[in-house]
């Protein structure tokens, strides 16, 4: 009676109990954010390391399932769990954001997010360049793209564990990574079209850059213009039987979707989603149940993206100095890029400018999914590839270390306006 | 960018909030609980109704894998998720079960459980050899143990939403699904052995009984000797950065998964795996934090529970008249076989031996796995799983309407003593 999900039940529980496991150690003896913890539980589990030893295509491994339904790309089971995953994340965050401090980090959002992409995007392109100069522009292109998307699921986390989201920083972080979303839209779509096409496609791009925000905004409208009707019409009818929270997140999920559909990320659509009931009277409630839910899930997430990282990939001949060259410019690019806006426009001091910019820093399964499509293209090789992994891990795993001086100085200092959550701190 | 986890939110949205709205309205209009509801809304968004016309391999339908990893059978994506999400009901049941009334209750679960198997095997059995006579002995105590093997899960969770789970009907219900599963087990070995080989091989699967009954009670004593170091080793470490409640969950997973190896269903782990916290100090914070999370997944199980319906397999000539036949003894066998124990053993009232009657009639996946079993060995017949299959949903969709009504008049009378729980119906 050997089943196949039953493997897959264990599979969930190693994960999670060495991601909650490392995450504790973390926090405990090394004073980090518990996510590092997850991201290296994840590392250590790897189907590359101990998952590799197990000789189990389920247990530890990603049950890849290879094009299944004729569609691209493969199928990895455990990737799936691990994206509902990072959309639960999200979506508590959305609600536990204070929707007027979102506001109000708009206009410094929208500068940081900007920031954000031009340092890297150039500093990435002309790297590969220099460096890589038979691949062609295509090549060169899609580094600069990997390098200019932001992942948000870390530094949320972190903002969230520390209670830190609704500071100046906290929001200005979190508009600016779903502005980061439309601009990496934008350029992923030029550079398709040019690596394809070799046609610079620019109003196209820009099409779908403004339906993105246009969707977008929308959604954020709905939530502070309709929210009484949402409350009375969404939300009150599961009232008695205690699920309203349960059908805020489930709406959480369907709002995911629909935001795929004119390209965004789900975690953008799960995010915005989330603001719309942070705007509803069932604002605490909503919040109190979806702390358990999140608290379960997000780690597998964490630690699935710990998970994916081949250590091998770095080892390619000439890849090594590439990477190391890409990766201080994704990190200094970034740093500089979102910090010059977060000081000057926001008018933010020193030490929040400086958690806007590291916190923009991790780039995680978002820059692994533009390099994979630069792959899949044929515009980028395995070792550009490799390269573009690299970033990817270790800018998410250097952001927690990174974050938390920043965050002690500024806790000891108490020198910004904290408004709600700073007690709220993962006691959930 | 369209990926295939897209459509994996997208279905997981859809589903759950099928099951919440039917769920809703089954409380509402129909004065029924939920779980009917969502078993309602499983059928009508199945791949054979509405999933049907939607034409996509993943949204509203099973994204089935036919043995992508050389294992016996198909993958089934949607399958896997219901089975986490019935993990985690049974392990909510678990902690929420007074430990004591647990105990108390084992003598009469132990004869409702072996009442309730007699008559249903030996039914089955003489049904299916009067009116199949060809299909041979393999066929006929497959349908024998088609109809001994109770599925917890829709009873559990009605117990649960009423506030019923630490009555003594409630508790005597749980012991007995447990001893039922064992049994059931003990008999599958029999059948497939002798259907295989035409042998009896009644010392072996009296062993692997044995076994299953051994470990089981190890987990339980572990429970009620050990749980001071389960709260200090286990929960302890996990209690400043507020995850201890999480860490149980997924110490659940585990067990479910260890059980299995002993060839007991992962439910019947997870619940014992509740059973042990619930003899911890830390019972009440993982309660709290456990609900929501229940709340969340398990509909899920429930509306997929639904999904698997294929109302055209009824259709199949000849199958009507034995399905007919076979569910009238699959109820009235279980129903008089768990009543008589309940109340001449347990010294229940005719109310309460009716709860306990009722409550063990659903069938549901359990059935259809042991069906499913005998369909693949070869030992019965398309014909004969369509009735199987009819006598899982059957039974498992009376249930609800059939249980409500004793509940409705033991509230009225108020005549058994309830330890704890009555008041937390259903309002988490």
């Amino acid at each position: 009676m050997e089943a196949v999900y039953f493997k897959f039940i264990l599979s969930l529980g190693l994960v999670l109990i060495f991601a909650r496991i490392f995450g504790e150690l973390s926090e405990r003896y090394f004073k980090q954010p518990a996510v590092l913890g997850e991201l290296v539980a994840g590392i250590i589990i790897s189907p590359f390391l101990l998952g590799g030893l197990i000789h189990d295509p389920i247990i530890l491994n990603f049950a890849t399932v290879h094009n299944p339904f004729g569609l691209q790309g493969d199928f990895d089971i455990m990737y799936i769990i691990a994206n509902i995953a990072v959309v639960i994340l999200l979506f508590q965050a959305g609600v536990e954001t204070d929707i007027r401090s979102f506001l109000k980090q708009a206009p410094t959002g929208f500068a940081v997010a900007f920031g954000g992409v031009v340092l890297p995007f150039v500093g990435g392109y002309f790297v590969t360049r220099a460096l890589c100069p038979d691949v062609g522009i295509g090549g060169w292109l899609f580094m600069g793209a990997v390098l200019t998307a932001t992942s948000i699921g870390v530094t949320v986390r972190i903002l969230m564990d520390m209670g830190r989201l609704n500071t100046p920083e906290g929001t200005t972080i979190l508009v600016a990574a779903v502005v980061d979303d439309i601009i990496g839209l934008i350029i992923l779509s030029i550079v398709i079209g040019l690596s394809e096409t070799g046609e610079f496609e620019i109003l196209e791009a820009v099409k779908i850059g403004a339906i993105g925000f246009a969707v977008w905004f929308s959604l954020l409208l709905i939530g502070i213009k309709l929210n009484k009707y949402i409350s009375r019409f969404l939300l009150n009818p599961f009232k008695s039987s205690g699920t309203a929270p349960i059908v805020a997140l489930i709406i959480g999920f369907l709002v995911a979707y629909l935001v795929t559909l004119v390209d965004l990320h789900p975690v953008v659509g799960a995010y915005v989603a989330g603001l719309i009931f942070s705007a509803c009277q069932e604002k605490e409630e909503i919040i109190e149940k979806g702390r358990p839910i999140m608290l379960f899930a997000a780690p597998f997430f964490f630690a699935y993206l710990g998970m994916m990282v081949d250590l091998r990939l770095f080892g390619a001949p000439g890849a090594a100095v590439l990477a190391v060259l890409l990766i201080v410019v994704a990190m200094v690019g970034k740093l500089i890029g979102c910090y010059i806006p977060a000081r000057f426009a926001g008018k933010l001091s020193h030490n929040s400018g400086m958690i806007v910019g590291v916190g923009m820093v991790p780039r995680a399964e978002v820059g692994l999914i533009v390099a994979a499509a630069g792959y899949i293209a044929g515009a980028i090789s395995l070792g550009l590839y490799g390269a573009a992994v690299a970033v990817c891990v270790v800018t998410t795993l250097v952001t927690p270390a990174m974050l938390k001086p920043f965050f002690k100085r500024q806790l000891a200092q108490v020198s910004e306006p904290v408004s709600g959550d700073s007690n709220s701190s993962n006691s959930a």
